[in-house]
């Protein structure tokens, strides 16, 4: 690990490999590295602090704070790409970068759509994308508006910047209900996008990697199931899914990706409705919680489809190896001393399902907070979910002896 | 990377996972550093030198001498376990470690028959193991003895300590052409073994990983095809392999790891002799070349099992999950800087092919050098070859332009 300069032990060997940088330290680019070290491609990381998830497996990182420009300078200079763990570095910053010369993939002009949730409701109804009915509102009374031209309370806030795994979202029963969520974007200096709560069945996501020739794989749309508004399981493919409906979410994760011109893996988060449309809930321009199934479960990845992308190097076939594949997130348990020691549940859950394959991400563990996950597969639904969910209730210490 | 500590970017986090010293920075660490990401496993790395294959992937990286015994003191400080990359640290040193408490895996009265061909001969005689008929030979009149005694020339020479790809190893016709090997063995201070020479019908290889507590894991027994004594290709499952031979040469696998207690992966190399025996020919005590497949071929890849097999953790399936895998290695061309350049065969090879599974070791290319291996499944075993065979011709830039 170094301040500026790069480690003396990540030399770009004499074989042609480009670096890559990736911004921010967390499981994404951990999992990037991982894919990393197959592909041969040297990663330099811009970490948020020493022992983050991914520094602990990059040999190349940099501890800085990915708002400063001239730290993302320092850390994009000889890499040939620059890619990221997340959406929050500064719009500005990445242009700058851009017209630096630095590849940015994403690059600024997509990734604004990740970023800001209005700015993508716009351009997506422009495009004809089949999005939830929505409006910015600036204050009670422009929540009032909303709910009556779709119908009524309740509706759902968002605020257009900043939110994730649930936080910046709410669900309002009246217009006096709207106070605290247009105070907090207030307060941000951010505004507050309305949209219809929509009355749908399942959650779906269909993952696209695009490079920026124009190549896409698009891998099977998934069922994810959320808890407490964070992505919790998620089915590959997703059961009983409609094929014209499975199609027609590709088509939007595609049209999307090429329209907006992203590059690297592309996540589009859907409702499937009770009466059989598909709506664009969410927008993630980087490997997604609702990909990690394809590590385990396709031929390709996502963490290498998303390095091949940046790259410009042909796709990988995104297909899945077995009929059924099951992601489950291991969060962190609230059982105290015995939550905290992940690797002591290997013990029980390596013995009981030598197939099952797992991944940790060495974080410290929290109440909630996502630090792993399990991923199962085989012919079986039924069986593929309950060993990947008992695990996952095991790690978390859910099952352990302390519950009986 | 640091000269003696830890970095700090490699900080155990407080979940529970103990640390593992890898001895030896080759391709064979740094693809047990990709298996260790996935666990939640922090390396610690001895390399041979700043920039080494397995260097460029592991942050906890110290550069520094196998051969000294309180350097090896130092990396093993504060990790539960102790294992390998190769097979080359000093007998000595490893008791010398045990005795202090670290628990070395392999240990060393495991890992000397893999050192030492004499040992390893005379203990799998003692077990009733099939091997080559064999004697230490100290002179030509022994040599011209031993050929006598398996019906004649040629016979095969070998140091019984030292040799690998195909190094040390001679087949003499005559008692006269033995000079050179026993000088060899002379000015290195070790001894020849003269071995049959086996009318093998092809070579076999079956793997098994061994945890301390005495699980097993048995791989498929794959067929191996040498260029050169390099290995090249490797078939998973070995074609038409009569059922009852593929379970001695399991049962032989497991026989060694149980009765030479060995720990980690055990790869033992057999012939398959014409008139349908087996015969041990080398023994292998860590990840080996014949088991690659099997990252991308099975549930459970070696360097998965390998490690969790040093952690005494339950061991995953080694089943296979297409019904053929074939992995071929990548050997350095030598056609100048187009050799050199493997990036640049991406675009071929990976456009062709998107099913293929690449692996770079970033390793400068040097002619003959193994510098990476690609991995093809499916169900067709021609095509299966032919796909993996073409992208490693095309690596080496034997099929590209300049030879048109």
């Amino acid at each position: 690990m170094t301040a500026a300069a790069p480690s003396p032990s990540a030399g770009t060997p004499d074989n042609g490999a480009p670096s890559v940088a990736v911004i921010g330290g967390g499981q994404l680019a951990r999992m990037m590295a991982q894919a990393a070290v197959a592909l041969g491609v040297p990663l330099r990381l811009l970490a948020e602090g020493p022992g983050v998830s991914a520094a602990q497996v990059v040999a190349d990182t940099t501890v800085g704070d990915y708002t400063d420009l001239e730290t993302l300078r320092t850390v994009a200079e000889g890499c040939s790409v620059v890619t990221f763990d997340h959406e929050h570095v500064p719009t500005a910053h990445l242009h700058a970068l851009s017209e630096e010369g630095h590849a940015c993939r994403p690059g600024p002009g997509a990734l604004v759509h990740a970023q800001d949730k209005a700015v993508m409701r716009a351009r997506l109804t422009e495009l004809g994308v089949p999005c939830p009915r929505h409006a910015v509102v600036h204050d009670a009374e422009d929540v009032a508006r909303f709910a009556e031209s779709v119908g009524g309370f309740p509706v759902v806030l968002k605020t257009t910047r900043g939110g994730y795994d649930g936080k910046g979202v709410w669900v309002v029963g009246s217009a006096a209900e709207s106070g605290d969520p247009l105070a907090v974007a207030a307060a941000k200096g951010v505004q507050i996008l309305a949209e219809e709560k929509v009355d749908f069945r399942r959650e779906l996501s269909a993952l696209v990697a695009r490079s920026p020739s124009g190549q896409v794989a698009a891998y099977p749309v998934v069922e994810s199931v959320q808890q407490h508004g964070i992505c919790w399981e998620v089915v590959a493919p997703a059961p009983d899914l409609d094929p014209e409906l499975s199609v027609q979410a590709q088509q939007i994760a595609m049209t999307v990706a090429g329209e907006l011109d992203v590059t690297g893996i592309l996540a589009v988060e859907l409702f499937e409705t009770r009466d059989g449309r598909v709506l664009v809930n969410e927008l993630a321009m980087r490997p997604h919680n609702t990909g990690h199934w394809s590590m385990d479960g396709a031929v390709t990845g996502q963490f290498e489809n998303h390095l091949r992308a940046v790259l410009d190097l042909p796709l990988g076939s995104p297909q899945a190896r077995a009929p059924w594949t099951v992601m489950v997130n291991i969060l962190g348990g609230d059982h105290g001393e015995l939550s905290r020691d992940l690797y002591a549940g290997y013990r029980h859950v390596l013995a009981r399902d030598p197939q099952l394959k797992v991944h940790l991400y060495g974080k410290d563990v929290k109440p909630g907070r996502k630090v792993g996950h399990v991923t199962a597969y085989g012919d079986d639904l039924d069986e593929v979910r309950e060993r990947a969910l008992h695990a996952a209730a095991w790690f978390r210490g859910d099952l352990g002896d302390e519950s009986e």
